[in-house]
């Protein structure tokens, strides 16, 4: 009898199986039954029923998780208890929502978690064992929640929990570069989300798991507009679908912004003008502002890219960046609004070297803003390159407030075929000292606030989200959205325990799976930028779309959209010299920090060529001749492409057929392109250098000519009409 | 024990319910457990295990589907045998990849089936009652596979099959007007299912469900790219990811298609011309076309919008459309290519009526095709209206084959969130009297190449599909996808026949739920065209994204792109007279056809104004006056989509509560877009009319004007830059 039953829920198993593709939408939240008899076991044992006291959208949030997530992982459902009679009773709340909480006497340990934090504990409440799950505020409760279903499905033991965690960042945020036609710039997992036609009268179910992914990260804000902005977002009827969409996040704790286009009182409101000190502009944002605080109360604020690449701004009437920020800060001020302006600026004027430009024009204004204005600086100061030393800015502007902007979607990282981990990149920014202070002047620090102490702080992701099946394209992108929320939370966490944390919950507990490829996801970034960038060479990439390598660009409308700026190759050698010789871009770092990147023997080879116009025979640290290095790097890197693959496809028993295959596929492309840039870049530079390929190494099997002549003309990502 | 064992599956069953979203991504195939009891038993007992003997790819597919169906149907794993020894086995397979088959003389049978045709029947083999599915093709043998399949998910007996089926049309095609960028034109699901960019290397699972869905219903044939067309198709690059996804089709009988830009030899041959009496662009075209053929051996050929709405043609170089289709003609005649060359034509030049342009240019060109040419043809002369009279040129060109071009995505049908079940419109058209050869002149024996003895037939259907999860927006547009499919295979089945068998199948064999939900979707065509386009009005519709109604547009860059152009109203009345009197389009038809629509006595009122132009006081055969009569139409069209609401309401418990919730939101802004058509409609004509809205009537909360200042700048499916 007892084979009869096994078959039977072996036939049923088997069904659900083949009926249930692995196409990646359940991302890291999964919640398969657990495999691990002995943990299953001590679950089973500890986890009996739930009470969740009090009532709110978000802890209704916090209940659906916990009895999806617990019915998933073990098998069985979980019963909701209104009093605590037994062992094994999860409670989850907050002092005020629950009595039963309350009567803990938690307010010590909770005192120090602010508005999020949260804490897990294993206690013995009217003699029964039990795990509390508590936090000051409700959407602490949820973050509560997904973190003890991550510490289920990554399958650690919940004997005796005694954890507490907070974010050190508050405004955790997408950006989603998302157009009203739903296109996304730079976008490479289909196209935007948002169904703005079907809005806000079809609610796709889907923006509810959206809204799911973040809170399980602790993501909290989601900008749902392009920072290349379209004015139409803030009149009534898109707001009506804004609205629709802040009702659905705000249940996850996630707060909703908008891009402000600056000129959108002479566009929409019928003004003149929009200079941002003229009376009239001023009401009409007040105005703006106000109707959109009647329709979503807790709106987050504006993100503003303002005279910028064709942007409109400030500048266009005399003003500064300062002027227009502060205009909008006020309308804001009353609501408890933020403005976060970008520092990504680049005016028409073609600049001596780029790199300089934020610096130049922010630097001085420091000081000059409001309150709830931050400025938000990408980790580079050129454009989200596969690597970048950390940009100047950080730690120059004490007196403001400055957020991080990582880019998540892999616009000049392989689009969305390369399987790049980015939370190493985040991290080595992150954990660059800017000696602002002092020693230990991280980047965290000036991004957490911690350094000047700002009451404000913020960090935001360019999104790699869209409508693909999987969100981002490549199951493997599915970590970088992971890893940048982790790390919006806690940037003290390393990127081995994202990987390990992402990769037991996507895919299995199994070691022999998890450990070759948290390996792989660990070596990944510095691998592409082998294959791509390597020794602080940057912005060699196509035209335009940014697709694969394309370094003989030259004689464009400006001389900065070109690579031949970037990397200055010439017979004598190549780099940019941004040392007092050369642009001096390095002036603009501390004098601990000019000291080192300004000597080539001091600066790390990974940025040599950023700051350093070197001869091919300059001799790097291995010894090699630069020219030799050069190489080697470019081959390493195409090389290692192959390594991943094999590592892969070793794993086959370990993954599903869809997803193994989905990925097998995937690195099949990244290895094809990174000997395209292998290629591309080696007999490019060659033209300069003159100089052999080192003969161990395979020489191309194609032209430069050849490479040169390909095109790519509906690569995704481009803004229409771009 | 055996309570045990229930609870378990129960158990099982309630998990695997809970984590399959209803999101209809599984169509019409979904082959869920059948709940019929008695009927489970018969097919339990008579389906006992499968013998599929050949191979090939297309059997492989017919295997595999059988497989997946019946084990999903019975809810049981089917075994596959090699020899016949018991009773209950399903035996597939042609007379020649099978010797079971073979010793079964089914040659009488089969003659008549043709290469696509199948038989199913119930036989004794070696004295085992036994199912035999068998055709002349492998497959003719997956569409018998398919049948059989529907038959049990539409809860048919099984016990003594006997039937044959062979389609009436050859080539069942669907158009894409998908373009390279992703963006489809009037596509209202989303964006193209085809991700050019991972092509060739990314083989999305989903290019296979898209095969098993258009086999399932008989399609055998897909232009994968827009009419208005890009001539980067036909490169090399392209043409490898064409390979990747015909490599896929072919496995399931679909050919591919594409459609080719008349300029092409200028823009990626480097010639001068696209002449086609030009020596070198004939030999550039045959080169082109041998190229294609090495990679895509079963390439179907081309389809062509030539001179028309911009695009370039044959008339740019003052040669004829016969002249520009034989030249494509002649370079795929070798490979057994066919050329189809849309009949939607006009100019630069505004015609005294658009109706009639097509009729001009191509009846006088009958006879001069060559025989691999074959005219694609709109079931009405404007575009794709809610209702429209057939198309003249129907029984016009003897000489020549002509084939269907329906539209399936609702550019002028309320885009993807109207239930608007299609058949019926189609069934209106190919029902259609010609009166070519006399009476019973169909338009269905014109396109399936009976009436004049055509070689060659075909029947082209606008997809309605994107990369939306349910594939067409709307649950209920997937039954447009497959009635088009079942009426291509056979037009002489009824708009009721279908929508019953697929409500069955996409949702429940419980008749409380078939019945109305079938008696809904029948009338919903005429609920719509009540609402927009009642009494023969067309061309209503917004400016240039045809979203909503705009009967007010005047004065555009051409006066045939208006709305006045076509509805005439004044202050006498409205209608389009098209007598001899007016335009004479009249005159394109048969004198039997003629008689009939020349005469407001004799002319169908729902043609009424599509021919006459009328006083707003004439008496219609209701008694009512005309103007009376039309806003009752208009005010009955959205009272009826409440009734549909009602109806869909009234099913909940009948129904899962995704797919309840999508429909009951679409329903939704099917209403209110209703009232929208009707407010905006009445309004505007009584400007005209001067007379009152019917007592009995409720008059609209708005105004004339206000509706008029809507504007709609991101409706979905306009091409970017048009």
């Amino acid at each position: 009898m007892k084979k009869k039953i096994l078959f039977l829920v072996l036939a049923f198993t088997i069904l659900f199986i083949d009926l249930t593709a692995e196409d990646g939408y359940r991302l890291w939240l999964r919640y398969d039954r657990i495999t691990n008899t002995q943990q299953l076991a001590q679950y089973n044992q500890l986890i009996k029923g739930l009470i969740i006291e009090g009532e709110s959208p978000v802890l209704t949030s916090a209940r659906n998780e916990l009895q999806t997530g617990i019915k998933g992982l073990l098998g069985r459902e979980i019963a909701l208890f209104k009093t605590l009679t037994s062992d094994g009773m999860i409670v989850a709340g907050t002092p005020s929502s629950s009595p039963l909480i309350n009567a803990l006497k938690l307010t010590d340990k909770l005192k120090n978690l602010g508005d999020e934090g949260f804490l897990i504990l294993t206690t013995t409440v009217n003699k029964k064992k039990t795990i509390i799950i508590s936090a000051n505020s409700h959407v602490g409760v949820l973050y509560g929640v997904f973190h003890f279903l991550r510490t289920l499905q990554t399958n650690q033991d919940i004997s005796n929990l005694s954890l507490e965690s907070a974010p050190r960042i508050q405004r955790r945020i997408l950006n989603h570069w998302d157009n009203l036609d739903r296109t996304v710039e730079r976008g490479y997992a289909g196209f935007s989300l948002w169904d703005w036609h079907k809005l806000p009268d079809y609610l796709d179910p889907r923006y509810v798991d959206y809204a799911r992914a973040n809170a399980s990260v602790g993501i909290n804000g989601t900008v749902l507009t392009n920072v290349n902005a379209n004015a139409l977002i803030i009149t009534p009827d898109y707001l009506k679908k804004v609205k629709a969409l802040a009702d659905i996040f705000r249940n996850y704790g996630i707060r909703v912004y908008l891009t402000a286009r600056f000129s959108a009182p002479i566009e929409i409101g019928g003004l003149k003008t929009a200079d941002p000190l003229d009376k009239d502009v001023q009401q009409w944002w007040k105005n703006t502002v106000d109707e959109i605080y009647n329709v979503v109360p807790d709106f987050g604020g504006f993100l503003v890219k303002a005279n910028s690449e064709g942007q409109p701004g400030p500048q266009n009437y005399g003003r500064t960046h300062a002027d227009g920020a502060n205009m909008l800060a006020d309308a804001l001020q009353p609501h408890n609004g933020i403005v976060m302006w970008r520092a990504f600026v680049y005016d028409n004027n073609v600049p001596d070297d780029r790199a300089k430009q934020a610096y130049n024009e922010f630097k001085p204004l420091d000081g000059t803003f409001r309150k709830n204005v931050i400025i938000q600086v990408k980790n580079g100061a050129i454009d989200f390159q596969p690597r970048e030393p950390f940009h100047p800015l950080f730690g120059a502007m004490p007196k403001t407030p400055l957020m991080m902007e990582f880019q998540l979607t892999q616009e000049y990282l392989g689009f969305s075929t390369h399987l790049v981990y980015l939370p190493t990149l985040f991290k080595e920014c992150l954990d660059s000292d800017t000696y602002a202070k002092g020693e230990g002047s991280t980047v965290a620090k000036v991004v957490d606030g911690t350094l000047d102490n700002h009451p404000i702080s913020a960090i935001a992701g360019v999104a790699n989200i869209g409508n693909d099946r999987n969100w981002c394209g490549h199951h493997f992108a599915q970590s970088n959205w992971y890893g940048f929320g982790r790390l919006a939370w806690d940037h003290q966490l390393t990127s081995e325990q994202i990987a390990e944390e992402w990769t037991r919950m996507t895919f299995t507990n199994d070691a022999d799976f998890v450990t070759p490829v948290k390996e792989m996801m660990l070596n990944s970034r510095e691998i592409t930028v082998n294959y791509m960038t390597p020794l602080g060479l940057h912005h060699i990439m196509g035209w335009s779309h940014h697709y694969g390598p394309s370094p003989w660009i030259k004689d464009k409308q400006r001389a900065d959209w070109t690579s031949v700026y970037y990397h200055r190759a010439d017979t004598f050698g190549v780099g940019f010299n941004r040392t007092a010789s050369g642009s001096n871009a390095i002036s603009q770092y501390a004098p601990q920090v000019q000291k080192i990147f300004s000597s080539t023997e001091l600066c790390p080879e990974k940025y040599l060529l950023w700051f350093h116009h070197v001869s091919w025979d300059y001799k790097t640290k291995s010894g090699n001749k630069l020219w030799d290095e050069l190489c080697y790097h470019y081959y390493n890197g195409a090389t290692a492409v192959k390594g991943m693959q094999n590592t892969w496809n070793s794993l086959e028993k370990k993954v599903d057929a869809d997803r193994f295959s989905h990925v097998k596929s995937h690195l099949a492309i990244q290895e094809k392109e990174a000997r395209w840039w292998r290629d591309a870049c080696v007999l490019y530079f060659q033209t300069f250098s003159k100089r052999p390929i080192p003969a161990t190494l395979t020489k191309p099997d194609r032209s430069l000519e050849t490479i040169q002549k390909l095109i790519y003309p509906y690569a995704p990502g481009i803004r229409p009409g771009w």
